[in-house]
Formats: structure tokens, C-alpha cells, sequence
């Protein structure tokens, strides 16, 4: 029934390369089946204004898509002078979502920015900025450890992300672009590795939904978030 | 237990006046305790370039807050020469939850643009502007019916949105700001007034919940919505 | 002969609300007619660089207009991304006409942002906001001389600002948007309420005038200016 | 006196030197004391959306300063990404100072645009601007006759402005920077070279002035303006 | 002598990786070094405006930098509103250097716009865009030759471009970035693969040359563009 | 063959005025046929934070065109709301070539600003105002000579730039318009004085060009740029 012809609860091969730049203090490549998104993370010693002298840490992300990373080529947005109101959304989510997994006291004041560019793009971009945002934030974590700058590890379980939607009459996982552009209701979850939930978004255009399918739509992503989460662990113990 | 000294379930009290300008086909100000939204629709008989052509009429939306809305003096996005991106995910949200309420062929491809401006806030902004918005539109639209320009009623179930949150540990409806600026965990929930779900957006700063928390505030949005509606039924039945 | 069949030196009905919103320092909606602006004052203890240090203080202002306060929709200055050359010059014009009527020695190091934002607009919305703008910085300088925070009152005379111009041949006072659309010679006065003059602007679109005209137009404004002196003085003394 | 020696009522000495570049069909450098001014007129064969189809003519005014031509070096507008308050209050004068000295019907569906560009500033520039672009449009305008493109003359007496202020308590003509600097009260008057008024725009900076010394100010600017329009004349007869 | 232990006149490993990206016409990933550039060709029926209806077709280009692609992190051009000097400036080279080797007739009335994206860099990522970019730019020919939708061929000999400079007082072949950053004198050549000429710039910073240095640069730049052109051949021919 | 009439080796007549405007520490108006740039030093006792404390002094450079410099109107670039590319490309290039000529250590912990405007354009814009504001900076210089601020002189050779290019298969020197806009080859060369090379840029647009080819067009710069010394120096020697 999917256009892929995966079952409504399988998600597309995902893979996670690291070290994939040498200048990043940790980075990967994210492949969730054609949507593949390069993530840096970048260790800076200083905050924003706002935490200056309170001890805490802080995360934050930025989120671009190369212009022919999609079907027709889309303006450049350095050149249309301003990221649109989708990247600024996205970049907002990602950042939260990350810091919901960090124990900013534990990190001490210094900063780490995730920058996710979408080098192709299939559907479910951000979720996939957010995975492999954590996978990037991660290995600069680590680091720190060794470098002994923190003394007791600011991460703990993985984030991850996963879309579902319902697509034809059916909730489904991991939507890709065909799906996406056809589903009435979809949206993300963000989730610890353990289940607990970070984020819920999930939006109807020109429909509704109840809360019945929202149950079976969480159901879905809880059984998502959990073998991303395991594939985080696996692509970040050395 | 919460500042404003409510119990856990209870809003805070709602008036909506309507035709509070002369220019525009539907208008309101919408009063959720100290938030205060001016909600203005503004009917056209262009469509944007996307769908001309197509019969299909559009529901868009924009938000803004007056610089002294808020407790300390914001800077005017028109000084600043952009949106904010909280701004701009506002407004875009707003749009999507009242097209949800909209049958885009019976509106016929005309234009009806809601303008929500924060006069005072006091948290819940987004919410208001959802509620107050719907009532603006119901008013252009009941114009449209009157002058025989749309045959069958585009709009069915109202639209309204309610924030829950978890303050102090509690499931908690509609925060004030004194309660918003505390909780770990809030979100916003956008119903048809039959209860079926259009959006919901549920985010952890620093924090997470569990399915069962998010049961609660559902069950707290779906009682709020509930009031709204009555109260927007009320507001535009002549 | 006018429109509204007021006479030629006939004012339109004016009345000024205060204490309109719960967060600034002083507020106020000044209703003319059909006009209708929000006013706001607020207070701050910083000084803009130029100043910093001279024990000097300063009145600053902004102008705004609601998108649907006009007939047909305007653009959103904010989505523009930049404030229109009408609005530039309105703003100017009235933190001029505000410092005009201030001590600046007496105000001491600290400064007042006066916000004018047009909710409803029907013409002579610039000469509406000084108005009202005065009442909102009169209220707010009454909270810094309650304090005990200035020693000697640094507001005098009350500032008022009023519109003429030639309609049909005539000299008319306070033109409203459809007389204001007509005329080929009108303008501002801002005086002080003893009636010495702040601001000339009369300007001839396509047309010119004569001194005599000037004159006759000026015998207008005072009698406007005397009229919403009082008011300005019966709203702000409590 | 004053600080150059000159009478109260003695303007600066003036020069207007015709066709000071090849490309514009009209164009002079106005020479006020040390303010001069590169005055150029474009015509185009276009004119703006709102009059097209409407048979009437078009003028229009742009103003800048180059970096260097103050005292102390100001930020270039380009790089500075848009143009100043001060700038646009200014263009919007010249323009709307010279549309009231044209014909527009005579004109025909044409637009001149007028460049007022300062290159060397010591106080006037405005009304440099305004009486330099007059000669450059009258040039244009010469060559559409010539050409036959126009029959009866949309021209008819020159536009000519003049500063005015209150220094040292005495009422002076045309300030110069030291002057302009110090004066409490100062202004602009636009005027036919026949006398009649186009524009007015007399303000005080924390101060207030009397209807007997503007009327003071306005014997002086039409000495200074009578003066100019005679210049005017003189520089383009050909 | 070079921190890199290469010879003189020794370039790089260079590898050309093509079909990258499966939504571009033409893509490739070129590696000189670990300057590391994604290049997408995008074809379109349309032309810009200034050379539509004349039969002639455009290519050109655009060029950006991932944020983290450097040693320290670069703002994100789309954040800071702008594209910076530098980024202008090499995407009007790149542009430009392609158009020489196309025969602009032959490609018809289409355009070619080539994206290249600096994923990561060491220096002399302007020249790694024009010979990267011109391999997807052959790429997305061959298809238009495929689709019969030309009949000759518009591009012939490769175009590729090369740095060198001084380092240490000796003519260097394709400097890496702590080359670059030393050099006082440097420069691209951009020629076809049989050894014309298309673009020079050399520049001296803080420092001069002589002819005798200039051609001897030039005899290494002509040694590395004949073996980029090589491997250009070899990466396009199917 | 030229359109001038002129010889293939013949620069156009060259006038440099020096002392232009009495606010800038030094200033020309440089003359190069019809082509005329102002040209001013502004000298400020702060330098960029990127080199404060370093001793070092520093040597900018901005450019723009009056709107109606060239022969149909541009957009002012101030209006657009940024400086186009090849504004960037070129103030980059003057400032660039100026510094060759600068010993900064001398120069000490200052920085110099030249503005390069030009009044008139037909051709060479970017060499007229990289000669004529080497002339403003010597004079710049002088002032800080002879009031002691600096002990030995940071200014040796002259640098002067001259254009040349292809024209009807013939290399020719100092390009105007029409032979610019025919020109399949051209480019600047930026020299001392004394013939050392620093900055060769030389490109074809659809087009390309042999080594012989850029060595005549060398030849012909060398003698244009002698020519251009010899009248900087006359210009600068008092």
C-alpha cells in the first residue's frame, strides 16, 4: 500500500557515518533512506548573553537544505537574504529537543551549535537533523570527556526523532516525500531512547484526526525512536 | 496551589466582543483574563498565485505583539526589519488550525486574511489569536453568506485552541504567564469544536513527560475547548 | 459643506481613555472621530549613547499602523521588513514634538519610548498620536514624580497637535480621511497648550497657498490646540 | 553677529553651474556657500503603477550624501543596507516640492527623476536640493519642448526653498552648519518664485517659537527666495 | 620546503566522484585534498530576463560554504541576511569562467545554474567549484544530448581553474589553506583544458611581483589545468 | 579603428584636481577622458578589532556610483538596500591594492578610508579610482607628515591602475564604454609606480585569450601605468 512498499511500521534503512569532517568536533552523515543530512557539531568556550556567569551550558542548533538537495532547485536562502519561516522553525525544534537531553550543569558554561545541512532531501529532514544532530552532539561530548573539561557525562539517553502520519486511511511511520506530500495528518516525535517524550507535533492541513489515531500514531514512533536510538548508541561507542 | 489562585481545570475568564473596528468584515477582541487580542479578517478576491486558477479560496493569518503588550518594552519588528521566528511560527500556525475549519470549495478562490494583534499579554497569546481569529473569519464569512457570494457555509465547527502545561507537577489549563515562564512542559492544543484534533504541539524545555501526562492535558484541552467554542458560537450567532 | 456637515472650525468629537493596559508606565487610547490610536509610555533607566553621561534625559517615539486600521488592508511593516518613509517621518515628528515640551535636566539620565499605534484610522492619525502621546508621558512622569524620582515636574504645558487645511476652498480644521483625501493644502500644528507654536508642516500637493491662508489656518489650529489642551489636562490630573 | 560675518537677512553667496554631466538630460551643481549639490533630472518614458493609463506626468526626487561630505566621515546608506530617516523625509520633500511647480497634464505620461546628491555639506542641503533640482528638471523639460514632445510649457515659475531660523535670539535667512547646529528653532520654506507657499516646515528642538517671529522668518525667506528664483531664471535661459 | 612535503609544481590527490545526488541533472563531489566541494548542475526551460526571445542560453553559478566546513565556524550566510563580499565575488567567477567554454547557441534558449557547496575546506575552494562545477555542468549536457533536445554539442574543451602563488619566496602549485594563509602573493588561473586562457587574478597583499614571477606561475597553473582537464575527461565519459 | 580615434597605446587625456573638498584630509577629482571619480581620504585614529594592538595601521576603500553617472539611470544602491555585487568586487579590489602600496608599520595603529564616487562613468571606473585615491591618500599622508603623527613616510611608489583589453582582435590600452562593452578580453592591471606587478585581473567573457595575447596587453599597461605615476606625483608634490 505504501508507495515504497514497506509495511505501515517500517522505516527506511537508516545509516550513520561519523567523523565525516575533520574540522567539526564531532560530525556524521544521516541516511534515512534518500534524505541524507550532514551534521556538525561545533565546541565554542563562550554562551549566549543571556547565561553569561550562571554556570550553564548551552545547545543550539541551525538547519539549512542545499538549494538542489530537492526535486526542483529552491533559492538559495543566503541569497534570498533571509531563512524562511520553515528553516527558522525547524532550527528552533532541533535546538530544543537536543537541549532537553542535556544536563546543562553538568556541561558548564560553553557552548556547542549543531549545524544539520540537508545534502538530499526524501521527507523527514528535520527528524533526521535531530537523530543525527545527537549522534554529532555526542562525539563532542566525548571530547570533553577525555579531554577531562567535564567531569560527569551532560548526556545521558539518545534523542531521537521519527515522523508518522496517516497516510490512505492508515497511520504509518516514517513518512517519505510521496507520503508526506499526500498525508492529511503528520507530524514528529521527539523522544529519550527510554520512551519518554521531548516533543509532540502534529498538525492536520484541511483535515482532522482523533484522538485515537493519535494514540496509534505515538505507538508507531515510540517503536521508531527505539531502533534509532539503538543505532546512536551503536555509531557513537567506540 | 496556582498563582492566580484557579483550580487545575480552570480557565481563566473569556469575553469576546465583536465589530470592534469599522474597516474591517469581521473583527474582535478576544480577552483570555489579561490577554488581550485584537482579531481583525479582511476579505480579497485574489487568491496567491499557488492555487489561481484552481476554485479553491485561502485562509492565511499574521501575528504581532505592540511593543509595550509585554512587561518590559519588546523591540518593534517593523524598527528591527524582520519577523522573530517565534513570530513567524505563530503566525503560520494560526493559519494552518483555521484552514483546518474551512471547506476551501465552498469559499469559492477568494482570499481572507486574519490579522491577530497582542495588545496586552499575559501568556496564551497564540491560543487567543486561534480562538479569536475563528470568530473574525465567522464574521467576514457571515458577510459572504448574507450577500449571496458563497452558496453552501464553508465554515462548520469552530476552531479553538487552549495551552496546558505541567506547572508545579500538575496538569494544569490555560497558564498565565507567571505559570507558563515555570513549566518544564506546555504545549498547545488546537480542536474542532466536536473535539476532533487539528494540531498539537507539546514541547519539554530542559525537561520530558510520559504518555500519561500527555492523556491529562488532552483531557484538560478537550474541557477548554469546549467552553470556547460555546463561547465563540455565542459571540457570532445574530 | 464638509462631509461630516461639521462646521469649518468644528473639531470632531475627542475623548481620552487612560490607564488602558496593565503594563506601561502610562497609557492611553485617544479616540477623534473614527481615529483611534493606543498610546503607551515607557520608562526607562538608560539613555541612548549620545547622551550617556550628560544628565540629560530623553523622549523618544514610535509609530505603527494596525494592517486592518485602514479601509482597505495595508502590508505588515514587520513582514515588509522595514518601516515605510511615512512612517519614519511620522515618528520623528512626534518625539520632536514631545521633547518640545519637556525639561530634559529636570527629567534627569533616564528615558521614555512613546508608543502610537493605530488601531482604527480615519485621518489625522500623526497629530492623534502627539496628543494622546503626551497623555501617556504625562501619566508616566506622574509615577516618577510619586516616587520621588525627579524633584521638579519636567512636563509644563501640555503639547497638542492638530490638522487643517483647505478643503473646497475653505479653510477646515481637523480633517478626516475623506476631506484629508481632497485637500491640496493641509498640514500639522503642534503648539503647547499657552498656544506658543512647536511644528509647522503645511504642505500643497499639486497646489499652492498664500500667507494669508497660513494665517487663517493658523487662527484654526489654535482654537484646536486650546480645545485638546483641556482635555489632555482634564484626563491626566487625577 | 553671525558666525560668517553676514547680515541677518544676507544669504550665502549662490552659483548654479548648467550641464555638469553628459549623460542626464538636465543637470547643475548648486553651489550655497560650502554646501553644493550635483542636481540631475532622468526622463523615462514610464511612469509609476498608480497614475498608468491616467495620462498625467510624474516627478519624482532621490537625495544622498557622499560619505566624505561632512565634517567628520558618515556610514555610505548602501552599505549600511538602507537609506535614513533623514534621507527619506528629505527625497519626500523634494519631490513633493517640485510636483507643485509642474503641470502634470502638460507633462504627459513621463516621469522625471530628479538625484539630488550632496557633495560637499555645510547646512541647506535640503533646500540647495530643492532649488538645484528645479534648474536640472526646467533642463529636461527644455529638451522635451525642443523636441516637441510637449506643447504648452508644464513649467511655469521656478521652485525655490530657503532656511530660516531663530540664532543668538535673532531671526536669520539660510543657516550654515555653525548656525544650524545652535539654533533652537529652524525650518525650510518652499515657496513660487512668485512668493506663493508650497511648503512650510518650521520646527523648534526643545524650544517653542511665537506666530510673530514666524512671520518674521517668512519675510526673510521670501527676500531669500525671490533671490534664488531670479538665479533660477537666469541659469536656464538659454 | 611546503608544510604538505609536496613538490613545487605538485598538485593535490584529486578525486572527481559523480551522480552524488540523485535529484540534479549533473552532480559530482571533487576532492583536491581536503577541500572537499559538492557541485549540482540544474537545468531550466527559462532564461533571465535580459536575454529572452534571443535563441542564447545561460549558465551560472552559486557558491556557499557550510559553517563548519572551516577550522573554526563561519556565521551561516542565510542567518546574517547577506551573502558576504567574498561569496559574491567567487560565484560571479564562477559563472563567468563556465560561460567561456559553452557555446551559449548551441545550448538553445535553456539555463544551467551550478550550485557548488564547500563541505569542507583547505584552500582553494574557488578553483575546486569551477573545475568541479564544470563536470556537473557536462553532466547535465550530456542528458539535454541524450534527449535529443540539442543537436550539437555546446560544450568542447574542459574548463578548470588552479591556484598558485609565492610561499616562501618560491612559485607554489595549488595552495592548501596554511600555504594560503602565509602567501603574500597569490592567485586562480582559469584556462581550457588545451591552455587558453579565460580568467586571471593574481593578487599581492601587502606585497608585489614581477613578470618574470608571474610567468612562472603561470607554466605551473598551465601543468595542473592540462591534468584536471584529464580527469575531467575521465569522470565524464561514460 | 577605436571609436575614439585614438591609438591602440593612447590613454585617454588624464587630469588629476586635487584639494576638491574642504572637509576630507585629502581628496581629487580624477579625470580619465569622460570617466570622473571624487576620490577622498578620511584619516580616523581607531583601526579594525581584527588588528587593534597590533600597531599596524589600515587602509580601506568604498565605491559607488551617482545614479545618473552612467548613461541610463541605476537603481541607488543605498534605495536597493545593498550594494550589488560588482560594487563588492571593486571596493574590495581598490582597498586591496592601495595596502600594496602601504607600509603599514609606518603607517602605525590608524586607519585611512577612501571613498571613490563616481560622478560620471564611460568606462574604467575601478583604475580611475585606484589612481585617484592613491592621490587622496598621499595627501592624507602629507598631513600627518608634516603635523609629526607619523616619522617616516608610509607611502613609497605611486599605485595607479589602468585597464586594457581585446577590441576587434587588437590589444588596446584604457578601454572607454563602447570599446568595454564590445570587448571579448579585458581586465585591470594594478602597479607601482615602478612596474612591479600587484594585481592582474584579466578575464573573457564568452571568449578566451593566449599567453602572447596577455603579454602585449602587460606591455601596454606597463607604459599606461608609467604615464599615471608621473601625473600622481606632479598632483602630490607641493
Amino acid at each position: 500500500m505504501r508507495p515504497s512498499g514497506r509495511d505501515l511500521s517500517e522505516m527506511r534503512p537508516v545509516s550513520i557515518e561519523t567523523g565525516v569532517t575533520k574540522h567539526a568536533e564531532g560530525s556524521c552523515m544521516i541516511r534515512m533512506g534518500d534524505t541524507h543530512v550532514l551534521c556538525t557539531a561545533t565546541l565554542e568556550d563562550r554562551v549566549p548573553p543571556f547565561i553569561k556567569g550562571s554556570g550553564l551550558g548551552w545547545v543550539t542548533a541551525e538547519y539549512g537544505m542545499l538549494p538542489r538537495s530537492t526535486t526542483s532547485r529552491m533559492r538559495r536562502e543566503a541569497a534570498a537574504g533571509k531563512q524562511g519561516g520553515r528553516t527558522v522553525e525547524i532550527q528552533r525544534l532541533i535546538g530544543r529537543s537536543l537541549r532537553a537531553g542535556v544536563d546543562r550543569v553538568a556541561l558548564g558554561e560553553r557552548q556547542i551549535t549543531v549545524d544539520c545541512d540537508v545534502i538530499q532531501a526524501d521527507g523527514g529532514t528535520r527528524c533526521a537533523s535531530i537523530t543525527g544532530g545527537w549522534v554529532a552532539l555526542r562525539l563532542a561530548v566525548n571530547k570533553l570527556i577525555k579531554a577531562g573539561d567535564v567531569i560527569s557525562d551532560p548526556l545521558l539517553d539518545p534523542v531521537a526523532a521519527v515522523s508518522c502520519g496517516i497516510y490512505a486511511g492508515q497511520p504509518v511511520l516514517d513518512l517519505d516525500y510521496p507520503e508526506d506530500s499526500e498525508a492529511g495528518v503528520d507530524g514528529n516525535f521527539v523522544m529519550l531512547g527510554g520512551g519518554r517524550l521531548i516533543e509532540v507535533q502534529m498538525s492536520a492541513e484541511g483535515s482532522t484526526f482523533s484522538r485515537e489515531q493519535l494514540d496509534e500514531l505515538m505507538e508507531l514512533a515510540a517503536k521508531g525512536v527505539g531502533e534509532l536510538a539503538a543505532m546512536q548508541r551503536a555509531a557513537t561507542s567506540a
